[in-house]
């Protein structure tokens, strides 16, 4: 998009935040709450989230994530943003009391958008027109059934459930946790990661994607993952149990063996998607900590004129724009070079490791700044930590992500670093201190 | 408590964690889940915990925070131990899933044991046998009300809660939140701290602590606050509003304006107290951690291989330890000194400032390890979690510990160290480096 | 510049960095000895140093730090480069093994480079003529005299060194200490900073700066001020002491009471500078870092496979990623929008407060993986360390700067940011969890 | 020692610092710049350390550091005092300017330290009668040749000097660094640890430790290693080149291929005496940082009033005295247990992972507190800041002592702690959140 729309673009946004987002967000707490209280069969999103899309789709802030290369091949007018210029806007949605409350309103939440791309990108058109068009139109949603509870997930050569070939039909059986979406009984369809390889190979041809329509027979949501004690409903972090689910041959997305392949694709927008929504909360709980000590006096003094409070402040706002230029630097790369560049892709893993961690940070010390208040159902404050603690171990843990880039960095160095060939000081030593006897 | 007595109180402490203790953590959480469920007027200790408090009884592990002098007031056998033998049980009984679980089957959760300690040294003969009597017996629980909304109460002088006598009665007005306890339905007794002083004072004479039974009518338990959700039903702590609560004057404690006064006696050992039942949580967290890193595997190594993961763990190990021999010396100190000796001021003030934080960290790194699981129902590290963080800002935040201790260590260095005298160097410049012309 | 003939200049700069500097720093070391073993007479760059200047001249790469306006004014033709392609070229240069080792060979050290910059705006044409001249041709060298040591200077208020009028000469009487450049034989003129308004005044209008050729009878060079042990010989940072030193009424710059215009002024260029160079040595510092780890064998393993050293390598990476994107974001700021804007002033700050901090964080890192001869004389890295410890207090204090930006940003906040006017939640408290007797 | 006695040793040694040793620090330090531009041929204990010796003598503070047993084996008195003691004296003469100043005039410097035990207890009468009275009287000082250039020899399997058998004689072939106090003209004797297994053998029987007299042919002091310039003269930290060095069958200490042990045995003690000297470093670190605070002034008040300030000032207490602790239940374990114990060894890994980077926060943070100054020849900071940046590094790096200590407490956790065994939850999945079809 052209500078100067773009810039429309974010005005644009920007209001929506203000005059429809910020100003509902206690009614969407509520709304969930009910929700939660009728129990399972009700979990779908509350009234709120309805009419705040409608809103979202007459303002022209929908589906801003899809790229312009996919909503050609969604046949629909997306986004047509770049990767930098979506991050700018992921950054102002995730301003919102929860991370992706804003993002769901313009139909740009996870994992719908990651599995919408898969779709547009290597779907085909009979699996786009069942399963992409309503979820470009917001009718229905989507869960990713990666993670498995007996294996470290973030290794992928790990995964186990099985997906085996029983005539016209594959079949499924094995358990999930962590099914982000699936809890909402408005869920649809999923995008399954499984093994069709041979059981004891480790090669990246083992893995498929399969879609498996919910309402298949022998799928059981066995419960939400809680984290911290929340549900996340209406979405859960559904635990499901596959015993001999079956779908068509024709389910297999881009053929047999090629899931990680498919996993690598969605990992790069969807990182910066989820980094710089925590940005955003970030700058959420640096304002939300500045009202706070200008406003709270101890000990004779405003908080805000402390100086300890004073530094802190400035710590977190260095952090912050640290991070964000990390996070639209890869961005830009991904725009310019592809997500294939070496150093795109040591980028890809930092902000992963980076950001959330910042993030936690920050909103930590904007929480000791309120004191109890803080920590409670006063504030945002818990929501944000518990968002940005997750993600230090969702899509892999951020120790993973360092192992990447730190032998991204070593493989550079040893090849094309014009210091690391430096020779180190070969002192003259012909002159000893004192020389033998 | 002799040595050789007080290792068989550990024994049979230690003995009741792993067979009563310990087994009984998930039915207690589901009795917990089901009270509040029912609602308000069902917010009552759980049946597990009711069965317990009868087995430690039994086993002489009762009261064992009640030093030998307050037993003594109390016309009671406590425990009998020092601060620093206590300060061991701490630990041992913090090492259950929730850090109060096993204290409170021992009857040595707070507030009730800061409350009893105040009734037993300040109590009237008559005030100990209405209030203090069944307090030790567990049939009854109790609150103490300090902190207000309003202010930031970490700085005494700010309360604001008015104590204003009428005929011979006080009457009480003001708003009070974070009042652990008082969400019991057997919270029977409130100590409250307000002001009975002139209205502009800022002195440590204006403020007063006052019995206030629970069914007093003015009061209103608004709601209980929540830390990351958690509103830790059965004892809550509430947001309560007094309306012209009136009270008999002979409901003032230890006279009027002695509020500060009995607030720093019970200080000193409600940190001992707290700071090493995180020491047991952060055990606890250790362990759990090094069981997962010695049973994960990822990218073909156990995690207990990776020299990262071995690093934290020792780090986690010296972090513990250190913090412990912290706490430890706090107490021998009160046991040898008083909690009016100037370095066990400044010790207590350090040890609040120092283990929540060390104890969040150890948390932090065990859920790391744990991925997902870590932050789920699955794991005990989310209650610990909310626990040392909550702990960071409750009994004033740590940054108000720090102030004191650096300001104790100021007055120290100026008049009392060795080092602080010696001279700076003071290098002849006779001869300078070049002349001037 | 235009960005193709950019590229060209940082090519050459890369070239006579990989052919004329590494090459070349045992031999700078080694002249360095020999002149200090020499004694004060003979403080003047090495011959090496002068053999470079010739090449640097020769490829062109003279003077860069020159803007196109102060160019202008200095009727010469500088670099022509804006702030951010200035700032690519400092870490360029700052990858030697001292951190101005090649700016030094290319005429762009510091306290020249801002001294030449005070000039060519706010000079006199006899000024100009008398010492910009050949300061550009690097016939002379400069110094600027601010720091004092009775006072913290940071607060440029403090600064007691008076300079006052007697007939058609300025007097100037006071000590300086840390006067960079002052030692070298071949410094010429030192640009003073002095009170010139009432003793007692703490406003910004009663500092001035004042030309003061190096050989004003009553200046005497007491001592060089060691750094860890090192006196930065030939430059020495040196302890002056100024005795009813004369000089004629012609010599202040811009006029009585601007000094603290003129040090404001040259304070963003200067920082922008040294904080790229220093970003140059951490580059440096973490390419040694990687061939240290995959040359060196422990416990069976290299370094490089270890976790833990995998993991500080890209955390080494993030850190200085981050730092460089926000010193570069302050440069093109500085290019767009002019030092006075809000979030440039901020940015300056930030910098400075982020970048040698970060720098010391990843050397330290480095001399770790290296063992001992990480500190030793075999490696460049105990220079390093040196070099960022010092810049954190240098041009003011970290603390300063945090302070600094902490304030700005709580003004804009309060001002500006579409957040900070999120109500907090106010939950409806109509239904109380209990209600009043 | 008893109680008493050993409290009077205490103020006698505190005594002897306040009037011994502070006051001459300058001197100290100008004698040894004039002992290291007189060159090689001078380098030996200034003059006021052999007038030191004497009144320390002469106070009975000498060979403090020789435990009970081996002073028997010594044949003399040695300072009878438990490891724990003794710990309370090295922090206490580690508050010199330099860590070792106090302790070289107690004769309880390393390596000398370590050489005697060595001696003590594994030497014959004859090498005794040489070489540890002379040690003893400090007549003569010593050496300990373990580290070499080549390798990383905190793995003592990769140590590669030769030590082969020629009829009756030994030959040493190899080279050497960092190996201190060689470079004094009274360094007499060495202890060399080296290989007389087979050459590829990686058992820990193939290393011996043999003396070697400094005159023996074949021997070059090659130069001192230097840490941030500083060469440590007149000790010096050598690099030394063996050539076919004969010495005497007689010269193998405890016998061939029992040096790993010997080293083992030297450990422990080592560790404490040099950690508890960093504490006494850290200590006066702390006071020079209150003394600069309480005396400087800026932005209108004295840094001892700015919250942060007062924040870090306690930050440094609580880390020492957490520090201290920790050392000193490393010292009272190994008095109580031995230094085989399992939790002993567990801690001698952590004090020393733990202090020196403990130490090197707290002077960090002296220096920022001190601006210029503080990195100064004017301050002590700078030698104490490498004095423990080199304990990082020297007796194994930090990173090896966390790798030792998390692999015990490991091995610890799955043999024995209580906690290890406790079930996860096994929350019942009987009823799921949805049924499948």
């Amino acid at each position: 998009m052209d500078p100067k729309q773009f810039e429309e673009l974010k005005e644009n946004l920007w209001d929506f935040m203000k005059t429809e987002i910020y100003p509902n967000e206690l009614r969407h707490i509520k709304e969930v709450k009910d929700i939660r209280s009728n129990g399972p069969s009700h979990w779908k999103q509350p009234q709120i989230m309805f009419e705040l899309r409608e809103k979202a789709k007459a303002r022209g802030l929908w589906n801003l994530f899809l790229p312009v290369d996919s909503a050609q091949l969604a046949g629909r007018k997306g986004g047509g943003l770049t990767n930098l210029q979506y991050a700018d806007c992921c950054e102002i949605m995730g301003t919102a009391n929860h991370a992706e409350f804003a993002a769901e309103a313009c139909n740009c939440a996870s994992p719908d958008t990651g599995n919408m791309e898969v779709l547009a990108r290597f779907g085909t058109e009979e699996q786009k027109k069942q399963w992409l068009e309503p979820l470009l139109d917001a009718k229905i949603r989507s869960c990713y059934a990666m993670t498995e509870p007996a294996v470290a997930s973030s290794d992928a050569t790990n995964i186990r459930t099985m997906i085996t070939r029983d005539g016209d039909h594959w079949v499924i059986n094995g358990r999930k946790h962590w099914i982000t979406g699936a809890g909402n009984i408005d869920c649809k369809i999923m995008i399954l990661m499984g093994r069709t390889g041979p059981k004891d190979a480790a090669t990246y041809r083992s893995q498929s994607q399969i879609l498996v329509p919910m309402d298949t027979p022998g799928i059981t949501l066995v419960r939400p993952m809680e984290t911290f004690g929340d549900d996340d409903c209406p979405k859960g972090h559904m635990e499901i149990l596959f015993e001999d689910v079956r779908v068509p041959l024709a389910n297999m997305i881009w053929g047999e063996g090629r899931g990680f392949e498919i996993a690598q694709l969605r990992l790069g927008p969807g990182r910066i998607h989820h980094c710089m929504r925590m940005i955003g909360q970030a700058e959420r709980a640096l304002s939300h900590m500045c009202r706070r000590a200008s406003s709270r006096q101890a000990f004779g003094q405003k908080l805000s004129e402390m100086g300890s409070v004073v530094q802190q402040i400035a710590e977190c706002r260095a952090e912050i724009d640290q991070a964000r230029l990390l996070v639209r630097e890869a961005a830009d790369r991904m725009d310019r070079l592809g997500n294939t560049d070496h150093y795109t892709r040591k980028l890809l893993s930092l902000v992963k490791a980076v950001v959330p961690s910042m993030t936690q940070r920050v909103v930590d010390r904007a929480m000791q700044i309120h004191g109890g208040v803080g920590g409670s159902q006063d504030s945002f404050l818990p929501a944000a930590f518990v968002g940005c603690r997750n993600l230090r171990w969702a899509d892999g843990p951020d120790e993973v992500h360092w192992r990447t880039a730190g032998r991204l960095e070593l493989s550079f160095q040893r090849k094309q670093s014009p210091l690391y060939q430096i020779e180190l000081y070969d002192h003259d030593k012909s002159t000893p201190f004192r020389a033998k006897l």
